[in-house]
């Protein structure tokens, strides 16, 4: 692990609304009043159209190596801060560039024009140390005029990500730890009561293995939102244990005729990203449910982690302790034995 | 092929009656009958709703190290038997480990509690020469009570696996057998004349090469259900020659507006299933038609097997029987030649 | 680049009806009749039902030991011709193959007899400078008389390639340049002002590397179709920057209940295609905006291209033509550096 810094995975259990609040820190317009801080989880959305929102994001450098983005001097993380809007509003950030190195940050699923490209192909990128605003606008789906056909609007599940650093495409960014997630809402859908971030990038989770990955914590019955993103250069299929949602915009079944396939197991590959909802322990009860990549030379090398459904009160659940115990006890075997017998055993195989 | 043992492969050419026949073994409400035996191919699905089945599993040890799921003792195939519920239904499995190795079995798409998530993480396991009681249970879309919003149901072409053997992740138990597919029905869906189960894991079919890979049979007009799943670590795009199916949860459309995609190939990577039902040899009449990974080196290593489609009365179209005597002559190269030409040589280059 | 002819990148960039005019050599009903010549970018197809169309495809060999298709003798190119049809038309293509190898010509997503499926598995391919004709047929959904299921019609984004040549799956033939686009469109359908195809073979673009990929090029507010192909052995994840699109059949919602998910970036593996619309620079504005694969090793080594988006007039954008000198003087680096800083230098560091 020595290579990879010891960043707050903590940041990545992320209650929605303590999200809108650091989120706000130097808002214009505060995120969290637009999203309405007092909703419910479960209410729907009904923000204000075409809010302006001005941040300062500000790219530092971590212990390792490692590079982080933050809203705060001193509070880069990787992932980076989860950002979200609403369908119409624009989100202009002044990106502070603490290194020394040329770094950039690019969307996916927002509107830029190419000074806000990220990309060095337009020259979009901050130099050592130097200060950029970069501006991302969003919109609403439109009719196209020809039939019942709409172009589409900009909500979705996506994310950011340097596009500078390494290579022209960002690759040593990437490999760093310069991505983000970045949620776009459409007035109307349902909010979370919480929002989990969860980033494979090659054979990591958040820029960590097992036991390190994130322990993403829900009550029961609670609405969560997860948010899985890709990196690097291979292969991933993200599973999560107990649950399972529709292969579709938000998770949810459009009615009753939604065709969308309901899924467990998603392909997450590199540059890609998607979202859903569930009901933490529906139909399932609490418990410390698994998720990971089920690309087997990946979980068993430590793409994995848990999703821990507390009781509706939030206490633990039975046995729901000692199975934390036993994940960070967990022998990640790096081959198949087929004399493999039960373990009990306390060790970390390859983790210290 | 020593290294693979010569189970039946007959049992993947599967008639959907004989599956539920054979199902119905130690069930406390046979699935033949909740599913109407008599209905003929097309017929619509009516029945009864939550019904507790229970059956009794085994794994057992097959030649050359490999492992299999079976209904009765002795009978252990790889893949596992075809499992299939309705929405609503419970599955009550007695997992019965004659092996002295540790083992489980865990579902995707249905639900179950901790108890019976079959990973080292949660206890749930068989050890050497134990038996187990693993509990499904399914249940059908739901209002969330948020507009048109329903939580998808369990209906899916889904698969079990173990999660216990070799690793934590079971990547012993997947890489020796021990998998199967797993369908839930909603009900009113249109029912299969034929099943067919293709698992890629990693260059295998069905944990065969080809010309050993399973020959799939129907005759002409047939509905035909396949259920395609995939393990390992590999990336895999699973095509069907000549016939296409919409991209959703059943492969037909769903009225006139159903934006899905027509597809004829779909990537198919580790943990993942997806299932649809065609009619054979519609729009392109019998004959002897290849299923096959698309990823070239895939393909040309032995991952591909015939779709024999008959004539609707059943007897053998012209051509196809010199089709699979080629296809058993087959030669695969293992590299692209530029000088390559026709061949009609009946060598096997590689298998044997 | 000497292992790849330098044939013809220009004809990638396709005016719909300079394609169609192309394509009307040989036929029986001009294509460009039964389309439309004179509809304007976005008006939706009203073409006559069940039209036969004849052509002759040729494949030749290419300079450095590629093969191509062409309509015409001496025009073999990578990809192939873009080959355009209506659901119902049924398209008859002789074959004449002017190699001294083994060839054929095998499609996705329309309707064949064995005898026309291209394999060698049925015998369907033509010899060294053999001439063959192959038929592929296609129809609309119908429905099932199954409640509101339809059987799905052919309209999709698809292609053909060799499946003959090398080996029996033809991984020759697509090493060398064998394959090329096929879409097949639905009555009502909206027709593009120009389409562009892209096909992902392993590390090539087209058989291209970055800076000698294609340049696509439109106006801004034109209606631009992509078809993205897959062939190969390698994973790709297909990226066009500041455009996004619905993931269903067409990339336009089908009203504000459609629940397809908005992406910019989507799996494209071997074997498999895709397509969609947009309109280009909407909400974006002009300039050089990339495509490319977003498997970092893949962009790094040269899977990126330009989508130049030029002013409403046509004029050249500010800053275009810079991007445009910069690419071609890009650096690919094989590796990613942590020391990395801004360059301006213009060497071709491994396209010489």
């Amino acid at each position: 692990m020595d290579k990879h810094a010891q960043t707050g995975w903590l940041q990545n259990l992320v209650n929605r609304r303590s999200v809108l609040a650091t989120a706000t820190v130097g808002l214009a317009v505060p995120a969290a009043m637009t999203l309405g801080a007092a909703a419910p989880g479960g209410s729907t959305a009904q923000a204000q159209t075409g809010v302006v929102k001005k941040i300062t994001m500000y790219v530092e450098d971590l212990p390792n190596g490692l590079l982080g983005y933050g809203l705060e001097p001193g509070k880069a993380s990787i992932p980076g801060p989860l950002l979200e809007i609403y369908e119409g509003d624009t989100l202009e950030i002044t990106l502070v560039n603490k290194t020394d190195e040329r770094v950039s940050i690019h969307p996916h699923g927002v509107d830029y024009s190419v000074e806000s490209d990220g990309s060095p192909l337009n020259a979009s990128f901050n130099g050592p140390n130097e200060t950029r605003v970069y501006t991302w606008r969003s919109r609403e789906m439109a009719s196209t005029g020809h039939g019942r056909l709409y172009t589409p609007g900009s909500a979705g599940y996506w994310h950011y990500h340097d596009h500078a650093n390494g290579t022209d495409h960002g690759t040593g960014g990437l490999a760093r730890g310069l991505y983000g997630g970045l949620i776009v809402r459409r007035r109307g859908d349902v909010l979370p009561d919480r929002t989990f971030v969860a980033v494979l990038n090659d054979q990591f989770i958040n820029h960590k293995k097992a036991p390190d990955t994130p322990m993403f914590e829900a009550n029961l019955g609670q609405r969560v939102e997860w948010l899985a993103i890709a990196h690097g250069t291979s292969l991933h299929t993200f599973h999560l244990h107990a649950h399972r949602w529709a292969d579709n915009r938000t998770g949810y079944l459009e009615g009753p005729a939604d065709p969308s396939p309901i899924i467990d197991i998603k392909d997450l590959n590199p540059g890609s990203s998607f979202g859903f909802q569930v009901i933490a322990g529906q139909g399932v009860g609490p418990g410390a449910w698994m998720y990971h990549c089920h690309v087997q030379s990946h979980s068993d090398t430590g793409m994995a982690g848990i999703f821990l459904v507390r009781n509706a009160d939030g206490s633990m659940p039975p046995g729901a302790q000692e199975a934390i115990d036993r994940f960070h006890g967990h022998v990640h075997a790096s081959a198949p034995s087929a004399a493999d017998t039960p373990r009990t055993d306390e060790s970390h195989a390859h983790h210290n």
